[in-house]
């Protein structure tokens, strides 16, 4: 059997999975983990490693000859950018990016508007928008409005999927590759069942970290059976809204949703740990108000950041000391990345230099999937039957690259 | 008959309409209307649509497999720029827009060498260039002489048509959208024939937006028979040539051309109204002069703008009220967007919230069709034989999108 | 025989030329010439040779379907920058740039981690960092170690190839582009040998302009055994270790290599010229050490530049009197362009314009080849039997653009 033939297996394997599953994701726009059903997510997670098997396989994915994936990116992006342009073009389109500073946005056009001007030959739509709190969301939602009524009205051929690429409240493509990545760690998704997750509080010089990461992955990991563990300290609490629905997630999955106020409480006997920095949730709050208001009152916002540095003396931090409390002293580090590595990348950070270089490798390993998990969510949103597309592919089998 | 059949007639129906018309656009350049034959706008007319239902049919329009289209906006673009792109990649190509900022253009490398340097693998070359009065137009033409040139010398394989995105003069991509949008809405290009439309000035906050769209519309509608109806206040004046050539044309095509000086009197009956702002024509002049100073004067610009407004203390506005001297007060309201509403972009506007949200939709179409004019502007200029052309793609049939 | 024919014999004179020769680059970066066997060199120039006539042939190369060429631009680009990204688009990828600003690399993560993480879906990885001495080949060095490091840990799925597209050191795309282009000039690489080329320092008004172009051209033409003659004022060597190499290269390649410290005897009987200009040595150094502390010594450095203009009052250009002295009087003038041109671009510049108006067609046909000296180098690092990909294109005969 060669290379080529064991991908194409495991591709097989991951699509009579996804043939099990009665999916309601067509159609849909993919926002938030919580607006789909468990179908739906196991969907996503069966296409991605479908897809990422028939690139190992050389089989080339491109459905579209034509057509754009547009994204909107308000705040800097590296992983989810590229990650976003290699889905668009692994499954046939080209990569258009709006530049807002460089079109009329800037000048007050409405978002309504502009959302369908440039979804005219768009297939799929991409935003991030996470930096204030209750605003992300909601444009993406007036995004989706907005080609919805476009399409239904007869100004677009079709209606694009919105696709999250981080919001206030969420961040869909990171939890799952997060999600796919600790499948493959513990030998597939019926495994999670009562794994403990630890996901924590830690120090980073930066003020302002999004409480997205944390959100998706208490949101999401609940309602996969696991043992999921919040640590945090006083005045870092997370959305409100998403602390009660994970609980409820636990409850309805059997899992577990438990809150600790130190790391080392939420280590023990964790089988992953999780330890990411976020910012002060009154801060981010302030903050949003501040930033609202322009440059007028960027003295003040410097000043609630030197404040909350100061107040925040303890330099929380994931070592090799707080790693001994883990199972066996070896659970799995994760990161989103970039991590602030104590020594490398600044004097105090989230992770120490020896604890990050231990587990480099892996997080490398948890970003490579987000490529497919973007395809997955295009293909799953836009086509009726993948499964169906996807063997169709596999049996045409045009080499990605010509053979060698 | 299928949905897809349905559209694979109509554009079978364009084509048609195509056969009959002797053509001169191969091997031009698409700068101003008034450059091209009526047969060669009507063309392009013909082939957007032919385009557009083919893409409606699921047909791949990709003629191409490699090449640049590459495109040069020297002022911001919102819907021109997803435009361009979107009807690069229809055709096959890959678009590549060159930032001055980033290049050594700003190193003061002349106008000919950079085009030729961008084009070895260019099929188009794409411009926007409407800030200068008497610049736009001329910095095209320059281009289009540096690569003819170049492709004379053997520099280039081909030479790349320049397709004007808008200069100071004309924003064909515009008002051949716009035709399309009027001869859909009246049945035909044929029913063009001495319908009233009103092209008037009407007050915006922001000065300086150019002249190019209502030059563009007088000069192109009066070449369809219709009685275009020009009205602005005092010193708002277009350039004098593009008034003489919107005459002219109106005596050979039997159409009409009349100026008013208040936009009550151009509406009177009036079939469409296009009310919209546009820059004092000696403010234009002066800020042209002024902005080639550079930085120097910004304060001189930023007086001059502010004298403009002061004087121009009546806001002229499309409302409800003006809109009932329209024939039978249901005139169809047209605008190349992004407009200034009053109450939702700016405090006074140049139409009311209640006109423009009635013909929102409208709007919204109307610019869908820019997509495929380009591209229709790209397959004329460029393949001599598009008839057969876009038979052969019928024929092949290869979908856009893999089957559902 | 048509043209097309024409075309596809030359092509295929190109690959059994190519056929003759035992290379080692399968499997490598392009990082400098030196790094490369003869063998490999002349590899890339038959290739770039054949994917031309290829393209003239309307023969479309597109070897992949999906996959991305990313690139980094560090300093200013217009020529290379679309190079690149035609290269790219001929071979079937599409171009994805990273923007450091607009990403996270700009907050300190580490070159190891971004290079890794936007390399998931990259066949390719071109690089642009000339700026500082020192700084440029090691930055890419360390780049190609850590994604090989990220193919080896299983991060990526192969190792991208790093193209060079200018450092500190070498400039590999613009030097074998010259290479071809004397090539074709002299009717073959075989008739290079003891050809006179002069490569020469020449006045500029601006400072800081990159040693990489000069030491790139002694160090690849005497390796083709071509008498290389380097001249420069005092102050405006090269690096030590390059110009040794270039003695070196002419030892082994029956060349030689000889210094002046002015133009007009380096041009004495010369067939080729070169007049360009470049930084100090030392004012690089010094530059180097300033740049890296930012905008806080952004005064000194701007008196260094000031003090060096001073200094260096003499306007050393290439005029017809110079231009005289070479062999009959009509050697060919080269330049990597833009040049500065006296009296077109600037007061003083480094060639007068007359000399330049006679060879300007010239130096933007020898800019011409560079697209296709990227592609070459793309095709002989990525696949193993080149000649054999090459002879499969030309089988198959797809056509680039569909057929007039």
């Amino acid at each position: 059997m060669t290379e080529k033939d064991k991908f194409i297996e495991k591709a097989k394997e991951n699509i009579e999975k996804l043939k099990q599953l009665k999916t309601e994701i067509h159609g849909t726009d993919f926002l938030r983990t919580w607006d789909h059903t468990k179908n739906d997510l196991e969907a996503v997670v069966y296409v991605a490693q479908a897809l990422e098997n028939m690139i190992k396989a050389n089989i080339s994915c491109q459905v579209f000859k034509g057509g754009l994936a547009i994204s909107n990116f308000r705040d800097q992006s590296t992983r989810t950018r590229f990650s976003y342009s290699s889905a668009a073009n692994l499954v046939g389109l080209a990569n258009s990016e709006i530049d807002e500073s460089k079109s009329q946005v800037a000048h007050g056009e409405t978002v309504r508007e502009t959302a369908n001007m440039i979804s005219f030959f768009a297939e799929f739509y991409g935003i991030r928008d996470d930096i204030f709190l209750g605003e992300g969301h909601k444009f993406q939602k007036e995004v989706s409005d907005a080609v919805a009524d476009g399409f239904k009205q007869g100004v677009l051929n079709s209606k694009p999927p919105i696709i999250n690429l981080q919001c206030d409240e969420d961040h869909p493509t990171q939890s799952l590759s997060d999600l796919i990545h600790i499948a493959q760690y513990f030998g597939g998704l019926e495994n999670l069942k009562g794994k403990k997750i630890a996901m924590t509080w830690a120090f980073s010089p930066s003020y302002g970290k999004p409480l997205s990461v944390p959100q998706a992955i208490i949101a999401l990991m609940t309602r996969f059976g696991m043992d999921v563990r919040l640590a945090h300290p006083e005045g870092y609490d997370l959305i409100p809204e998403i602390v009660d629905l994970a609980k409820k997630n636990a409850e309805e999955n059997g899992g577990k949703f438990t809150q600790f106020n130190n790391m080392e409480d939420a280590f023990k006997d964790a089988d992953i740990v999780y330890p990411k920095s976020w910012a002060p949730f009154v801060v981010m709050q302030e903050r949003t108000k501040l930033l609202k208001q322009g440059n007028a009152v960027a003295d003040q916002l410097k000043q609630l950041e030197k404040k909350c540095i100061e107040k925040n003396k303890e330099f929380i931090e994931c070592d090799e000391e707080k790693m001994k409390l883990t199972k066996d002293g070896k659970a799995l580090y994760m990161h989103c990345l970039p991590a602030d590595i104590t020594g490398v990348s600044c004097e105090h950070g989230e992770v120490s230099a020896q604890v990050f270089d231990k587990y480099r490798i892996d997080t490398y390993k948890e970003a490579g999937h987000k490529m497919y998990v973007i395809s997955a969510m295009m293909l799953l949103t836009k086509f009726k039957d993948v499964p169906e597309l996807l063997t169709q592919l596999i049996k045409e089998n045009t080499p990605r690259k010509k053979a060698d």
